[in-house]
């Protein structure tokens, strides 16, 4: 059985192709530039060369027909048919409140979707769009809906409300929603299973940081609040985005920039975080290259960084009581052992006590690795994400009819 | 020696003289209505009746002029000519990064304050007006400005800085300030001086939670970091206030209710906080017994404030490192024994045991009280705050000319 994983963004398809029985990615690639001319694709097929073949796509129907003519091609293809492909898990950034976990994409779903795509007007009308041209083109498979929100829905009221009018949660669904779901979910089971306890009865805080940041603070298995918040702008300091920042900033900075609400939104999400402090780079190999250079405003992004970090653990731990593990994870979590030294570093009355030489020498391609003391009552571990099998395995899941809550589904990665 | 303290807002002139050698309030009181009509003043002597008089203020010279002529009443007053008043002492909102502590005003402070009044342009040109109209009415003696941002000119960069860009910094001041600095540091004295310690050995984290709340955390006698923001928006829940919020929200909503950034920054300020939440109530006692009576947002209300206390209380956990001593004061902090119980439970792994007994029968009248256990790794006290009484040091110590540095200075009360 092979599974079709789709990402649709604005002008690009992100495409997996997973092999299910024998546990692997057959193939995987972009379209890039949809809609805005010399669009492309990108094809990787393990073992072979990478092909990329410019072609016009004027819309993500176009450019899924392209991936999927790409699959079941003779020369660069790893199907026979299109048939071959058995179901379609389609990434959706925002679920609002009507999902908790992944859905079957039916009329209702669809319409549940566009009834929430104010929270995410810049994702979810492509994801949608993604879903319509899939659809089209393989007409007779089950289409998944896989929320980036859902994992998060179990965090309680008083962590999800904020302190504003009422009735802009009853009327506009202001409240924190949170990200990053199966990412979450995949590390903290991962990290359950390391620590040889079952999900259930683990407390975790969670650090995706890559180009987006957040982290989750994880009670007997479930989210129990995130820092991502209504959008993925709120939280840690991120690539190109503020995270915190005093609500009066935007407001003030409106007035003296004279700009627009959707403006200031703009700045905020692309000239912001880890680029508004530098003024020039945004992965932080770069930056910390450039602070070992003495560039002093790379040096101060990265302790401010670190320094978010540190204070979202502290916060977690409170809100946790107890906490078991902590996990860093996704590119800059699972290669920038200097930000996470600067993160972990004198919190030994927490319990955290790092292995400052392991951590060094710890990377994505490390694989799992503890990096944390023997003696440390919190365990902190660097594992590598794998979003895209829990998006396979809740598709074959819903196939199998075999789908449960994430507590009660058996995924593969348990163990 | 009596020295006069006075705290002008945009509509009021609140004032209080102190008798210096006999270290006693002899007065005070507030003009209420300034520049609306029907304003008055309420005056206090300490064993007189209240006296109250309606008297038609259109600005702050009139409302100060007042205020010194009710001093100098044969009937109410308490002096018996304006020049028993030796000084002067006003509290400035917003001293930018150019106050780090209390300073004799001259024009060029005046000016300097004027240039940072875009900060604050609800308070600072009040408290402007206030130092204006004094200096006409008492033109013979010195004038001292108090800042509430001058005690957190110790941050560090990385705490101090916004992930946004860094020309907004440079050529609009946007930082981190915080605000309450005078209570800050007069409750961590008091800590350090029940701790029996110098204020320089300990890491203390000040809870001040009144109408407006803001947290400090304390290293080595200094404040390193601090809830509030470039405004007084950030941070805590408030009665009126939003506090920490996704930075889309107040763009996002702006866009929905067609409104303006002077009038979403209103919305945040005046409608948001604990009256956002519960739709009615901003004093807690109204809250508390709200939730009493089956008020589910009034239960709400206080589940949100008291655990975002608690995230703050981890987050400057981890930044200390060590934690000697936290501190609550302010009305709520002093008073609502349940906010701080909710607030403070579940902490046991960081070193946090609270007398649940005593915390319960803890209040202002109280005095400085210890509520946490003599196992507890961490003190716990609720302190009484006393803003007026730095202001009042600060003064007589600038016209003895042994002012100093808050680190270096001996206030009375470090004993």
């Amino acid at each position: 059985m092979k599974i079709l994983a789709l990402n649709c963004g604005s002008s690009s398809v992100k495409y997996q192709l997973y092999d299910w029985e024998n546990q692997k990615v057959v193939a995987k690639g972009i379209v890039e530039r949809i809609g805005i001319g010399d669009s492309f694709i990108v094809h990787e097929v393990p073992g072979k060369e990478t092909h990329r073949e410019e072609y016009e796509c004027h819309d993500h129907i176009t450019a899924i027909n392209l991936v999927v003519h790409t699959l079941e091609s003779p020369t660069k293809g790893v199907i026979s048919k299109i048939s071959e492909i058995s179901a379609v898990g389609h990434r959706v950034v925002h679920g609002g409140e009507k999902f908790k976990r992944s859905v079957l994409i039916t009329d209702d779903v669809v319409k549940a979707i566009e009834e929430v795509q104010h929270l995410a007007p810049l994702h979810n009308p492509p994801n949608l769009a993604g879903i319509r041209g899939a659809q089209k083109v393989l007409p007779d498979v089950p289409h998944v809906a896989i929320f980036d929100t859902a994992f998060h829905q179990t965090m309680p009221e008083y962590a999800y409300l904020y302190a504003v009018p009422y009735e802009w949660y009853e009327k506009y669904g202001v409240r924190r929603y949170g990200f990053h779901g199966t990412s979450h979910l995949y590390v903290s089971k991962r990290a359950a299973a390391l620590l040889g306890k079952p999900a259930k009865e683990c407390n975790i805080i969670t650090m995706h940081i890559g180009n987006g940041v957040s982290h989750t603070a994880i009670k007997n298995g479930v989210s129990v609040d995130t820092s991502m918040g209504l959008t993925p702008l709120e939280g840690a300091v991120m690539g190109t985005r503020c995270g915190d920042l005093d609500p009066a900033v935007p407001l003030f900075m409106q007035q003296q920039l004279n700009v627009t609400p959707k403006e200031m939104d703009n700045i905020l999400n692309k000239k912001s975080g880890i680029l508004g402090i530098t003024g020039k780079y945004t992965d932080r190999r770069d930056v910390i290259a450039g602070g070992e250079q003495g560039d002093k405003r790379c040096h101060l992004a990265l302790e401010i960084e670190a320094y978010r970090l540190k204070k979202y653990i502290g916060a977690y731990y409170a809100v946790l009581g107890r906490v078991d593990a902590i996990v860093f994870t996704a590119g800059v979590g699972e290669n920038a052992w200097l930000i996470r030294e600067k993160a972990l570093q004198g919190l030994e009355n927490l319990g955290i006590i790092i292995d400052f030489e392991k951590n060094k020498k710890t990377f994505s391609k490390s694989g799992e690795t503890e990096i944390s003391t023997p003696e440390s009552r919190v365990k902190v571990f660097v594992i590598p994400t794998n979003e895209e099998l829990v998006f396979i395995e809740d598709v074959v899941a819903i196939l199998n009819g075999t789908y449960k809550d994430h507590t009660e589904h058996q995924y593969t990665f348990l163990k």
